[in-house]
């Protein structure tokens, strides 16, 4: 039996941090320690701070866990990080400086130059940006690395296969995203019952800018943006849980939707070769029915982690387009730090 | 006071028979005298075949009319028709040949060479089609008018004015499609409760095919097609009334967004020049709120006529973006068949 | 034309508030001349404060007023109010002492025993009690009148035509409440998304206590409770608009379901004699389909002034049981206070 | 390893029946090896027959097995049913005279004096009636045994154990129920978006019969009603799963808030002590919490088969009243048929 590393984790009374304690719940690699959150929860037993909104119970290894305040020093070896913007900033880099591996699930560092925006299945080779960082930061054992924002890890995820195999030159997205990625309280009730919101602050920048950062190519130690085009627009549905994307892809060779459905469906990456704990089998699934994918069905799907892919047809103005889902606060939020911390601890990083 | 059309409806049971009588109860020119459904409402009164599910009380008038069969004759001088596709092309056309104008809701004839497919603000000349198909079909005094599919409706409406001014060629519609499109019983609730649906039978095609012949010119007896190029893809979302769709268009011509905005918002047309009874004074209402149109609070814009657009931006594959929303029974059914009744009556065709 | 009352809006930028400034638009009497609210949005014009979520647009005569602080002086006449209950004590009572009618949609003195917590169909006797509320307060011009909850107004207006002609001795009342009760933001989407929440705050007791007042006798200068008991459980449901009731009554004398149903539906009182303005031609309308009422379809019903009652039936327990519904942010709010208002300015209090 | 029994299953391309081979999938005692369903699909692959609507991928197992008519012989030891009322009675006992134990899930045979109606932690003793069903129906091997509605279950389950404690004299209970126990296709969308159904067909009936039936007495080979009396009045809301019930409850004797609570949560029955693989550690949780339970927090408690009791309070007019919440298609249909079964072959019946 193994020691398992320690963690910590910052805005954990959040959607994303009770994800992240569900997901962490009886994990192999890693066990929680320490929990933080900017909120008036500081100084209570976590089962008393935290309002658990998921189904099921709440883990009872942190019922009796200090809510703490989000500096260090905390009690844990690195730290899962799913505070908001606004704070996450400054906070994470304290942490990192003072010695902590900082798995960031918030916007604030994604585009840095100095920052691995990481998915492992695509540019793990990105973490190398990791000594610039501490180089340049002026970090000793501490450091920083984020994952994308929720849709853009979908649709990064759906367009890496082609564009590996065939090259992606453009690709329209229309998302139509969950509850759950506003957080809680998030959106009001009243604002999206028998409604549609057509609008989600910053959500169509993000995707816009991250997704070229993800596909791009690291050139010594920056990261050099796909050359691709890449055009959201964002709705928020009355759905809990799972974005869903309406997506076209312009390619750079011609592929019949044979070869196109095949780069999806068989691929595999390091993460599925490093066998990591939270790695799905496949990390795109690709469905036939004519209705499929759909929120509620196909989220868990790999355990949450894999993207469902369904509907790929020809397009009269691109080559082709499809349907993606995946469920956002798993593989979108706090499963996409947890792998890449898995990978981080697989290639020794940490 | 003059003599009201008396008018038939087919389908007259149906979500959108429904509000065909509820926009024709008052109306000035056209009174319900008769009304047909192919169930097994058949002869009893309408009050007691049909399960009225619109807010408000069933119009009086309508109560005691015995619901016929969808055969000539009825007692009236014109037909709208909202009949499923299955069965209206015999039953619409006996109609026509029986000498009854025939205002369709129905996609069975939309794409027929020789009959209309008419939004009255757009192609209002089409309607010179009718000498051909008379003369073609050998009817005699009546003929068949039909109006597009309710999401092409919102989509010609809103390409229309920027086609005339920049010329459009090429247009990306991704739909959330409201669940009264789909008709009664419809979408099962426990297929949209938390959930989103990614398709719609056939919906894609009429949207990629109706819009090239609605927004196309009327050559001798024939239209010829808009040179432009569309892709759909349409979802069904938990709303009851209200399509919306995000909109890509690529222009001929460059246009700034302040021309783009006034060539929406200033828009106007034959109807309003006519001041057809049903024609909203703006076609197009442009909203500048970041997060607006929503289904809820637009879909009764201009009494249920008016497109709302707003999120006009610059797209970084195409040149603008937009969303756009249209009450889907209103201006995307049974009120399409109503304005284009007007326009008859007003153009001396009825 | 008689020059109408001014009046202002306390907590004019919330749910209630919002109707209150669309039921006053072109109303007879009154005309809406200040607006005030405890908000950020004080010394903005209204249509920059106000996020409007109604359907429609905010009417064009209030675009313009400067949203002052709820404090008088204002410019009006007299007050309606729907602060939150937490503020709402010390601003209306200095409304009051500062000479202007308080008409008060909050719950901060309904049972006060000074306070007349009136519906006008029921107990409009109950304003004798504005004397001695000014002589014990010290109140010039100035008093405060109350309406109920929005729950306990739906009730009451079902239990009254019963305790009138047969005597209630007890009410069992079971409750599925519209989201916008709450008021917004008021309930997070994720909390109903696929869910009902079986708690409300205080509005069990609100039910249990109020209704005992609304249904009592004027005794000198006093209210004396109805002597019947209550119960009430409430639940929150998604939807908009429209509280639902389960209801089960204990009659004081038997009574057949012929002789309930023409109690309920024959029923007129004081403001249908008087015919108020907002004063609906039936307060309660019975229905007999199986499946009414519902909240979609019946919520307007009167202008949103009606209570539905539908599914009359005997009860095993009870003497009968039935199901209610109105409309909870008119008759239930915003309604109630102007019809209070509109039966104070016909009895001359205003 | 010992053999499996062998089931059929009737009714298997339904809500209920999908949700039987989803809880059979792995079963220790139960193996699925016949489909039957009396719809279209006979003849058919049950992956191809079915459309498959719970989250999670069709159990392989089932995929390639033939669906056929309901009507013996199946290739199975005994046979779950699910099918509609209409059809039950007749198939449900030529299965039983053909030598199959039936387990029903129908309403057919519910109150037939000779057939037990079991919830296995209430009246496991009623199935001595099987004796009297064999002889009185001429019945060799095979008999009936039911289960019973999914509103009743709930309903008696948190009835029993105070009924045995205390005695049970009346209850009230109103219910707020999941879209799934409509079937599939169930409820239409468009009649419950942003709205909510008060009628369920025979529901209310249902409930104030099979409950006094459950509770009663065993004497000699016929079942004594409970002498109480119980009031439902029946709602759907838009919620996928699990059934919620508002209940108050009036006491032979006397009980503090305690001592009820304690009854509650500390009942445990014949399952729990046999271990049967379907029964949950605890029949009823009681939560303490103001807001619970809640239909998405709380119907897989116990995997689906525990009844989540809330909000426990004295009441003005019972002597208590609290919230009750179950899963209404494990707990309240297939998982009860299944505890049944594993019951039926504890004690030997199979």
């Amino acid at each position: 039996m193994v020691r398992k590393y320690r963690v910590g984790i910052l805005g954990a009374t959040g959607t994303v941090g009770q994800r992240f304690i569900q997901l962490l719940d009886g994990h192999p690699l890693f066990e929680v320690t320490a929990l933080a959150a900017s909120d008036r929860s500081q100084g209570k037993p976590y089962a008393e701070a935290c309002a658990w909104r998921l189904s099921g119970e709440m883990p009872s290894g942190v019922r009796a866990l200090e809510v703490a305040a989000p500096e260090p020093p905390l009690d844990c070896d690195l730290v899962f990080s799913s505070l908001p913007a606004g704070i996450a900033r400054e906070i994470e880099e304290s942490f990192a400086r003072a010695g902590y591996p900082v798995l960031s699930n918030s916007s604030a560092f994604r585009m840095d130059r100095d920052v691995p925006l990481v998915i492992p299945e695509i540019n793990h080779e990105h973490l190398s940006l990791i000594e610039r960082q501490k180089r340049e930061r002026g970090f000793d054992r501490g450091f920083i690395v984020t994952n994308p924002n929720c849709s853009t890890i979908m649709l990064a995820l759906a367009l890496a296969p082609l564009h590996q195999r065939f090259g992606v030159e453009a690709s329209v997205v229309t998302t139509l995203q969950a509850l759950s990625g506003a957080g809680y309280p998030g959106v009001p009730s009243l604002d999206i019952c028998d409604n549609v919101l057509p609008f989600i602050e910053k959500e169509e920048e993000k995707i816009e800018t991250e997704t070229l950062k993800i596909l791009g190519k690291l050139r010594g130690e920056s990261i050099e943006e796909a050359p691709m085009k890449v055009s959201a627009q964002c709705h928020r549905v009355n759905v809990t849980d799972g974005h869903m994307a309406a997506i076209r892809v312009k390619l750079k060779r011609a592929a019949s939707l044979e070869e196109i459905t095949d780069a999806l469906a068989s691929w595999r990456s390091l993460p599925q070769e490093l066998e990591l704990h939270s790695a799905p089998s496949h990390p795109i699934i690709v469905r036939t029915e004519p209705d499929r994918p759909q929120p509620r069905l196909d989220r868990d799907a790999g355990g949450g982690m894999s993207v469902t892919v369904g509907r790929i047809k020809p397009d009269p103005i691109f080559d082709l387009r499809f349907v993606a889902l995946s469920h956002n606060t798993i593989r979108g939020a706090a499963g996409a730090a947890i792998l890449n911390a898995e990978l981080l601890v697989a290639l020794e990083y940490i």
